[in-house]
């Protein structure tokens, strides 16, 4: 190890700097960030991509956290400078050395050397909390789950690997409510491309059945030709409609309950439309080692399509 | 605290940047670096000026260290890359989140923010290892004692604070010996300064009789009027010889042995030179709380006096 690293680092300066793709995934806890972006670092190859948790980059660990006045989620909370610098050196195919906030034991731990790759993932809380971290990225994605849901996603997770107790969760939501509002959901407004998942309401689907997607594709960037793909299917439909703000926007469903046949349909032509000569990976689209969602393939479709399409 | 770091932070934009001083000073292991910078932190005020090691830049922990072919001087045992970036950043006046290697326990600790101050002073085993880290300092120092008086302060120290026996320290001291040859002492001709402090051969002084300084005084860089400074003095001289490598180079020495009211007047004149409307900071050419140097002293005044100039 220490010789190939020798050699990577006296070849540098003669090698053509990595500009990386950026893509940013910003959203509350237990919103899904991390499983959106695993199925594409899995798609992409760990030897071309990888991603990196703007969580790391707090600035107190959870011992000192208990005496301050806000929580994780507050700027104050996290080294804002510091992140802007990092994502500003990756961006320009510099290394860094970024910290390492340890979610299980609550400490900030050694830090790692984190080479640019073709395509950097960069999820966390506050990835788009400033005008310079989010001229860093080539696409921005928010993740806005119902709050409902999100509540259901992080109880089961920290209930479980965090080791807390359903309360200590709740109360947890509670206090940082404010600072979601403030800071977090603040985010959505500079995102791209807005991602919801949740049932449809008004049906009786079986408790198996996936939850849907629903895509919001800004006009900020280009995405992939959503008209044509979406043609002559019931899966999915798009839908130009008012975001929040008012400035037009499509709307993708993708539905849950669609049988496979259906979004298998748009998930090729999705991938067609990438246009690379092998198969769609296969770890599009998994929740666990055995759950699949097409809706959730689909959301990664669209972004490996942002993602690959630079290449060209 | 928070709040005073919240309002620093969403000042500087409007704040003009700071782009301090950099001094660095590089030697071998035990070779004094730390009683040199400490002695210039203390007089110029930690709220003016820092100082980092770059040791802090270990890419493994002790216990990685023992598998590795190599010891901790290596280049390839350090973040080089790394190194030369946050040296850039803080030359530049930005803030950077330093490693930290924790010497007691041999283990790489959570990052320390640095913020840019007046006068940064970076002090470590391979501070001038790289062109590009070269180019960062104003001022560059090389410590270099005669070997036998670096073991001697490294058996002081190794054995006491960091808890190792004598064979010990002898034996990682000889498993160094061919990188300490490549790296470290490769480093001496990079200098501004060279700084030696030893006992004057064939003299018989009283065992307390602080050792004598001999500092070389490179033109490469502007130093203060020696000429003028050491006129009618015994405590000190000022010779032009030829270095190792046949530059001309003035050799400045500081005798250990003179009384004070000699030694005391070139110290005055330095620090007349400087030229500030106060008293000659005490902190100057203290080896402990009881046991001052008036050759440490001499070189600290005219490492002061480079700090100092350059801010008029």
């Amino acid at each position: 190890m220490p010789h190939k690293q020798m050699s990577m680092e006296r070849a540098r300066p003669t090698t053509t700097t990595i500009r990386p793709f950026m893509l940013a995934i910003a959203g509350d806890s237990a919103a899904g960030k991390t499983t959106l972006a695993g199925g594409l670092v899995e798609a992409l190859g760990a030897d071309r991509s990888t991603s990196i948790c703007t969580d790391d980059y707090h600035r107190y660990d959870r011992a000192e956290r208990k005496e301050k006045p806000f929580t994780a989620l507050h700027p104050d909370c996290n080294y804002i400078s510091i992140m802007e610098q990092h994502l500003q050196l990756i961006a320009t195919g510099q290394p860094i050395l970024k910290p390492v906030y340890n979610h299980e034991a609550g400490t900030l731990d050694r830090p790692q050397l984190v080479e640019p790759m073709e395509f950097v993932i960069v999820e966390g809380l506050l990835p788009l909390h400033t005008k310079l971290m989010r001229s860093c990225f080539d696409v921005t994605v928010y993740l806005d789950p119902p709050e409902d849901i999100r509540t259901g996603w992080k109880l089961s997770r920290d209930t479980g690997a965090r080791g807390y107790t359903k309360e200590q969760v709740l109360a947890e939501l509670e206090r940082r409510e404010p600072e979601s509002e403030e800071f977090i959901r603040a985010q959505r407004a500079a995102a791209d491309i807005v991602v919801q998942f949740a049932p449809i309401p008004g049906r009786d689907d079986p408790p198996d059945t996936p939850l849907s997607a629903t895509v919001l594709l800004r006009p900020t960037v280009p995405h992939p030709p959503m008209v044509r793909i979406v043609e002559d299917t019931n899966a999915i439909h798009l839908k130009m409609m008012r975001d929040d703000d008012e400035r037009p926007v499509d709307a993708l469903h993708v539905h849950g309950y669609a049988p496979e046949p259906e979004s298998g349909k748009i998930e090729q032509r999705l991938w067609e439309h990438i246009g690379l000569d092998q198969e769609m990976p296969t770890s599009l689209g998994m929740l666990g080692p055995d759950k699949r969602s097409a809706p959730l393939a689909v959301t990664q479709l669209i972004l490996l399509s942002h993602l690959l399409s630079a290449q060209s």
